[in-house]
C-alpha cells in the first residue's frame, strides 16, 4: 500500500517542464491501443494529461512497463512516472496538451470495475443513476468546477465579513422548536424522554440575542433545514449566510451587501458590478411586474387598467372594481399568432396562481378578438390600446382580481411569455441586481384569519407607520428588504424590532396571547429588558447564489450530496429504518409500526 | 426608532483624537454622579471609553443633556455626542484611559431593567444564573475576548488549508444513520413514515466519497453530534475541522497538521512552536506515561515492574504475572508523607478506572513501609529501588493488571499526583505538542466478544500487518496518530483502507456477515469498486482546539450557546414538548404519553 507519489498534478506540465522527470497519480480517463504505443489520459481535480507507453523502448524494465499499460482500463487509480516531453500533434483545448509523458514506471495502485455509466461531459445516464452513484458524476469535470466556484465562494465570504469587522460564531443547531413559519425537523431526546429539540429553520433568535450580548458584528455560514413539500430548487438542507448587525440603519446594511457581491463577481466571474443598486419598493415591484422578485433584465411591464375598465358590461370586471380589486393587463408584443392550444395553456398557468379565469385579447387588423370585446365601449378599447401600448399582432392578457392576486398572476404569465418568446435567451448573459424595499409588515391569512408576519415576527415596522398598529396594520411598511439577482430572491432581511413595548404590539397584531408569545419567545423577550441595541441584518441562500455564479438552475449541481426532491437520499439511502431498541432507547414508537421494515 | 449613529467605537479614540466631535453607541457600563459632574464609561465590543456630563456647561441644551444623563441606568443603550478631551487623571489600564468625551448630546436608545447579576469579571453570579441569561453573561469581556479568538481561529484555518489547495465542501446533516460508535441523535422523517435521518457523528464516509469522487483535497468545519451521556468537557454538539486528502502518506498529514498549528499559535498567541513535533509510538507512550495522549510538560516516567516482581510471594502479582500481565510502578516524588487519607483516595482514584487494588510503598529510612513489604525480599526491594529511583521520602504506586488497564490506572495517578504537587501550575504557560503514532487497528471487547475497530472501521492496517488479519489480529498497527497538545487529545485521523479486499478483511475482523458490511456501508463498498486513491485525513476538535488557545479548561467558555451536561439549555428551555400533532405528522408517539407536560 505504499506508491509513487506524485511530483505535479495531472494539470501544471507545460513545454518548460520538458525533459523533467515527473510522476502523476490519477484516474485513467481514457487508454487508446495502437499496438506499439498506448496513450491513456490520466486525470484529477486539477486536469488531464495523455501518457504514452511505447514498445519500442529498449529499457531493460520496459516490457513490464508496457505489460502494466495494457491492463489499464477506465477509471483505473496509477502512478505512472517518466519524461516530459514534446506531444507531436498539440491538444489546445487542453491546458497540458502541449506535452505528455513517456512512461518509464508505472503502478496501479487501484483497480475499477466498469463504471454504471461514462464519465464524460456527454453521459446519458439518468438523473437518479447519477445521485445514486454521485462518487462517481462528482468526477465530472464540469460538476467539479461548481465546487471550485463554491470554494472560491466561502473564501471570499470568509475574507469579507472579516475585513468588515464581523465575527464568525455558531449557534447551536440542536435548538427549541419555534412554531412560525415552515414545519421543524424535529429530535427527540434520550436524556429528557417526551421533549424534543428542533433543528433550526434559520438561527434568527440566537443572531438577534448576540446583538443583546454586544458583540455588534455576526456572520455564519450555516446549515438551516425545512420540512417542506419540496419543489424543484429546495432541498431540506439548505446554507446560508447569516449576518447581523447593531447601530446600523437599512442603508448601511445595503451598502455592506453591495459591496460583499461586487467582490463575488469580481473574483469569480472577473465582471465589474455598478453600484449602488437600483432599490424598488415592493409596491412599484408589483405594479410594474407582478413580483416580489422581479426580472427586470426586460420590460414588458404589466399595466393597471381598473379605471379604464370598471365601468364596462363585463361582470368579472365590474364586482373586482367594486370589491376594491384589481384589473390589470399585460402586453405580449407579437402574440396574436397564439393558437387555442397556446393560450389555453396561459389560462392554465393564471389558475395555478389562483386565478377563477384570464381575459384574452388578441389585437389584430385593428380590431379585439376576444369573448370580452362585446363588452368593451370604442372609448374603453382605445383607453385599453394607449395604455397598454398594443399594436396589430399584439395579445393582451387581462386579469381581474384582488390587488396582489392579480399582479402575481400577471407577473407569472410575463415571465412565461419571456420564456415562449425566447426573450430569456437573450438576457442571459446579463446580471441584473436590484433591492426590492420597504414590504408590507403583516399579511392577512384568511384561513386563520389573522395576520401573519409577512417576514417573521421580530421584524421592525417604519418609525412612521407604528401609530397604524391600532388603525389599519394592513397598511403598516417594515424595515425589510430582499437582494434580487435575475429574478431569483438571493438574500433577504430586516431591522429587528429591539423595544420591549414594540415587540409586544406586534405580537398582539399577530394574535398571540400574552401567555402564548412568553411560552414560545419569553427568553427573547426577556433579552429585550436588559438593552438590546438597535440592530438588523440579512441572510442569503448561499446555494442560490452559487447557482447564479455557476450559471445553473438545478440546485443540486452545487450540493456535493443532495437529496431528491422527496427528500430521499439515493447514494445511502437514508432516511432508513431504525431499531426497535433504538427507539425505545428515545421514549418514541411508530403509530403504524408495519411501515417500519 | 432613528438614532444618531456611532462615529467610532467604544475602543479606539485616542489623544489624537482630542478635539474631535465624535459620537458613541454602546451600553452605560458604570455611571458616577459626583453632583454637578457625572462619568458614564459607555462600553461595546471593542472597550470602554468615559463620557461626562458637566451640569456647569452653558449652552441651551445642556440642561436637557444633564437630565438625560440623569436617568441613565447600568446596560442602558445610548448614543452620546461631544467633543473628544483629554482626561484629567488618565487610566493608563484602559486603551482610551487618556481621554473622555464631553457629552452635548444623549440620546436613550433602549433603557433596561436592573440586570440578575452584575455584569462584570468578579460576578458572584452561578453557572445555572449565568447560562439561563446568556446573552448577559456574553456581554463580559473576558468572555468576548474567547470569542474573539475562537474567530480568530476560524480565519487562519480558512486560509491555511485554502492555500495547501483544499476545497472547503458541506457534507450531509440529514444522513444514515450508521451502526458504529456512540449513539445517533435521529430524526423522524415525516415523509418516509417509520424512516429515521442520523445526525452525523462525523462525516467521515462522505469525505471518503469526496476522495473517490476526486476532490483531491478537502476540509470542512462541521458541527458533529454525539448522543452520550456527557462529561464535563462534552457536548451534544462540537465542532470539528475535517480534512481529507489523496495520494498522500501519514508523513505528509502529520507536516500539514505541524504547519496548521505552527501558524494558529504564531498568530493568536505570538509563539514560535518547534517543528516537527516529537512522534510517540502508542506502545511508548503507554510504557512511559500510561496514557495515549501523555502530558509530557512534566517527566515523572512509569517504570514496568514486572520481571522484578513475577517470583513473589505476593498473590496478585504472582497471578498477574502468570497470566502475562503486567505489573508497574509511579514514583511519587516526595510522597511518602501523605497520609491515609490521601492514599486512600489514590486507591478510589485506580478503582475508578478498573484496577481491583493498588500496592502503595512508602520508602522512609531506607526501609519499604507497606502491607506487601513482607512479600519483596532485599534482592526484589534493591531491584525495586534502581528501577524507580526511588530515594527516601518517596511514595511508589504499584498496579498490577492486564498491560493496558494497568498502565492507563497509573497514567491517572501521575496526572493526580501531578495535580496534588502543583507540578501542573509550575508547567502551566508550557506548551507541549506531539504526536501518538502507531495505534493498535482492533481492541477486544469482552462484553460482545469480539474485535472493534480501535478509531473507526475505515482504519488502514500497517501494509507489513496485513498477514496478521489471519494469525494475530490483536496485534495489528493501524496507521492512525493522534495530535497531542498539553495531555489532550486535539485531533486524529488515519490512513484509510481503499482497496475493496482489505476493507472485506477488516470488516471480517469485526465480525461483520457479508449482509450486515453490505447493509451498513454498502455505498462505500459500493464506491470502492470503481477506483479509489490511497487516501487519509484527520479531524481536529475545534472547541478543544480553542480552550487550549484561550486558556480556558470550560468548553463553555468558547460556545456561545452551551448546553448543561445534562443536554439542556437553561436559556431557551430547550428539548421542549411539542404538539400531539406534530408528533402525528411525523408518524411517531411517545411510549409514556404522560410524561409529555
Amino acid at each position: 500500500m505504499t506508491f509513487t507519489k506524485r511530483t505535479h498534478n495531472c494539470g501544471e506540465l507545460r513545454t518548460s517542464d520538458i525533459g523533467k522527470r515527473v510522476t502523476l497519480n490519477g484516474w485513467v480517463a481514457s487508454r487508446r491501443d495502437m499496438g506499439a504505443m498506448m496513450f491513456v489520459d490520466i486525470r484529477d481535480r486539477y486536469g488531464i494529461t495523455q501518457v504514452v507507453f511505447d514498445a519500442s523502448e529498449k529499457t531493460t524494465q520496459n516490457a513490464d512497463v508496457f505489460a502494466t499499460g495494457r491492463k489499464l482500463r477506465s477509471e483505473f487509480v496509477i502512478s505512472a512516472s517518466g519524461v516530459v516531453r514534446k506531444r507531436e500533434k498539440g491538444n489546445s483545448n487542453l491546458a497540458t496538451g502541449q506535452i505528455e509523458i513517456l512512461v518509464s514506471h508505472c503502478e496501479i495502485l487501484n483497480e475499477a470495475e466498469t463504471p454504471p455509466f461514462e464519465i464524460s461531459e456527454d453521459t446519458t445516464a439518468s438523473e437518479e443513476q447519477c445521485l445514486k452513484y454521485r462518487y462517481l458524476d462528482l468526477r465530472r469535470h464540469s460538476l467539479q468546477e461548481k465546487f471550485i466556484i463554491r470554494n472560491k465562494f466561502y473564501q471570499i465570504t470568509h475574507q469579507y465579513f472579516h475585513e468588515h469587522n464581523f465575527l464568525e460564531i455558531e449557534t447551536p443547531v440542536l435548538m427549541k422548536s419555534t412554531p412560525e413559519g415552515a414545519r421543524d425537523f424535529l429530535v427527540p431526546s434520550r436524556i429528557h424522554k417526551g421533549k424534543f429539540y428542533a433543528l433550526p429553520q434559520s438561527p434568527q433568535i440566537y443572531k438577534q440575542l448576540l446583538m443583546v450580548g454586544g458583540f455588534d458584528r455576526y456572520v455564519q455560514i450555516v446549515k438551516c433545514f425545512r420540512d417542506e413539500d419540496l419543489r424543484a430548487d429546495r432541498q431540506p438542507e439548505f446554507s446560508q449566510i447569516d449576518v447581523e448587525m447593531s447601530f446600523i440603519d437599512q442603508d448601511e446594511i445595503l451598502r455592506l451587501t453591495e459591496g460583499y457581491v461586487k467582490r463575488l463577481w469580481k473574483e469569480i466571474l472577473n465582471i465589474e458590478v455598478e453600484t449602488p443598486f437600483r432599490r424598488i419598493q415592493f409596491t412599484e415591484a408589483m405594479q410594474r411586474y407582478g413580483s416580489d422578485k422581479p426580472d427586470t433584465r426586460f420590460a414588458m411591464e404589466l399595466c393597471e387598467l381598473t379605471e379604464e375598465v370598471k365601468e364596462c358590461e363585463f361582470n368579472v370586471f365590474k364586482v373586482v372594481a367594486h370589491n376594491n380589486g384589481t384589473i390589470a393587463a399585460l402586453n405580449a408584443k407579437g402574440c396574436a399568432r397564439y393558437s387555442r392550444k397556446d393560450t389555453d395553456a396561459l389560462t392554465e398557468l393564471a389558475k395555478r396562481y389562483g386565478a377563477k379565469g384570464l381575459s384574452i385579447v388578441k389585437y389584430v387588423d385593428g380590431k379585439f378578438e376576444s369573448p370580452i370585446a362585446k363588452y368593451l365601449s370604442t372609448y374603453m378599447q382605445s383607453a385599453i390600446l394607449q395604455k397598454t401600448g398594443a399594436e396589430n399582432g399584439d395579445l393582451l392578457l387581462i386579469a381581474a382580481d384582488d390587488w396582489e392576486r392579480c399582479l402575481t398572476i400577471l407577473g407569472q404569465l410575463r415571465l412565461e411569455i419571456a420564456r415562449r418568446e425566447k426573450i430569456l435567451d437573450v438576457v442571459k448573459e446579463k446580471f441584473d441586481f436590484l433591492f426590492v424595499v420597504d414590504f408590507p409588515l403583516l399579511e392577512f391569512s384568511p384561513e386563520e384569519n389573522r395576520f401573519a408576519a409577512r417576514h417573521h415576527p421580530f421584524t421592525s415596522p417604519k418609525a412612521e407607520d407604528i401609530p397604524l398598529f391600532e388603525k389599519n396594520p394592513a397598511a403598516m411598511r417594515a424595515n425589510a428588504y430582499d437582494l434580487v439577482i435575475n429574478g431569483m430572491e438571493i438574500g433577504g432581511g430586516s431591522l429587528r424590532i429591539y423595544r420591549r413595548d414594540i415587540q409586544e404590539k406586534m405580537f398582539k397584531a399577530l394574535g398571540f396571547t400574552k401567555e402564548e408569545a412568553e411560552q414560545k419567545f419569553g427568553f427573547l423577550l426577556g433579552a429585550f429588558r436588559y438593552g438590546a441595541p438597535p440592530h438588523g441584518g440579512i441572510a442569503f441562500g448561499l446555494d442560490r447564489f452559487v447557482m447564479t455564479l455557476a450559471g445553473t438552475e438545478n440546485i443540486r449541481d452545487v450540493i456535493a450530496f443532495p437529496k431528491t426532491t422527496s427528500m430521499y437520499s439515493l447514494m445511502d439511502d437514508s432516511p432508513s429504518t431504525v431499531s426497535e431498541a433504538q427507539l425505545q432507547t428515545l421514549g418514541i414508537k411508530l403509530t403504524t409500526p408495519d411501515q417500519q421494515e
